[in-house]
């Protein structure tokens, strides 16, 4: 396409970002390649570090450089709460907000008998045995506003039983709305109203 | 935001990026951590490769891997004709057409008064050059269809003056519209029924 193969190779993988398309795809490498001291260079370490150390949280799924996240390893917010969401977006938009000071679960998903998504392809089993090890007094579901972010919490509130506080965000999060498009005035309301399941 | 500076660098650097704002950027990151293996070290390797060897060819503008671009070194595309872009990108729409078998030339941008970008910065003393110098009979313009892109033609028709065919594209570039974002086949239609300016 651009007659060469390095460039065509570059292209190709952009491509396949989300939010891309072939055509951007194109527009962005020669933006990069345009901006090649300023942009191309850094960009090239930045990725190449990320790809050497990035990983997932094998307590929490976040994302970090470390087996197990800076957030699960801050003493300060064991504060008995965990937060439970579907992605580590939302958990950055969480903690955009700046309002919690837990700990979260990420689930990588919802259930969807559609896609055939169990609770062992979400680390629910891995939540449950956090509520003891973690004593755990309050779960917070900040979950999606769709059917099947309200099948799962459902589906939590059935596993986790009466001993222990479930609640979920509220007020401020429009039906068939998604966490990471919200400012961060409505998470911050949300977070404040939330109520007992 | 992510709690994490090199994943937050990466994001920072993405969202520089034509096209993707700080939300896809942080999407497309998280997908890229997501898909270490598939996506993350290849895209590193391809930037780094191209960081280190992506150059503008120093006779038309092109972008590649050497000092002058494979379109200019290729002796069975020295058929006397040369198309003017504005853009790599054009230069690529036009490729994907298939239908043009000369050289290119691309400008890096339109006359304008108002950005104050006059003919040294778009390269046109070196395409008056090359017409001599590799016996060039006719050059098409290439130009987005704005106002810009005419004044441009104009500037170029005055300084090559009588001893050259000049044509343009013609039939199928709307008013208003810009290259890279026709299909084939209208490019092929504007090259073939191209007209003596
Ligand atoms: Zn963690
Ligand atoms: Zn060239």
């Amino acid at each position: 396409m651009s007659s060469n193969r390095d460039i065509d190779t570059l292209i190709d993988l952009m491509a396949r970002l989300p939010g891309l398309g072939p055509r951007s795809a194109r527009r962005a490498v020669l933006h990069l390649i345009r901006k090649r001291g300023l942009l191309l260079s850094p960009l090239a370490d930045s990725i190449a570090r990320v790809a050497a150390t990035a990983r997932e949280c094998v307590n929490c799924g976040n994302v970090g450089t470390a087996d197990v996240c800076d957030i699960c390893t801050d003493e300060t917010r064991a504060n008995g709460e965990i937060c439970v969401v579907e992605d580590v977006a939302d958990l950055w938009a969480m903690e955009r907000a700046g309002v919690f000071k837990g700990r979260y679960h990420v689930l990588g998903g919802t259930l969807s008998a559609m896609d055939a998504i169990g609770p062992e392809e979400l680390r629910i089993p891995r939540l449950l045995d956090r509520i003891g090890e973690e004593t755990v007094g309050e779960v917070i579901l900040a979950l999606n506003a769709t059917i099947d972010g309200m099948t799962t919490a459902h589906y939590i509130a059935d596993q986790l039983g009466d001993g222990i506080r479930l609640t979920s965000l509220a007020q401020g999060v429009p039906i068939g709305g998604e966490l990471d498009y919200l400012d961060d005035g409505t998470i911050s309301a949300a977070l404040k109203a939330r109520r007992v399941l």
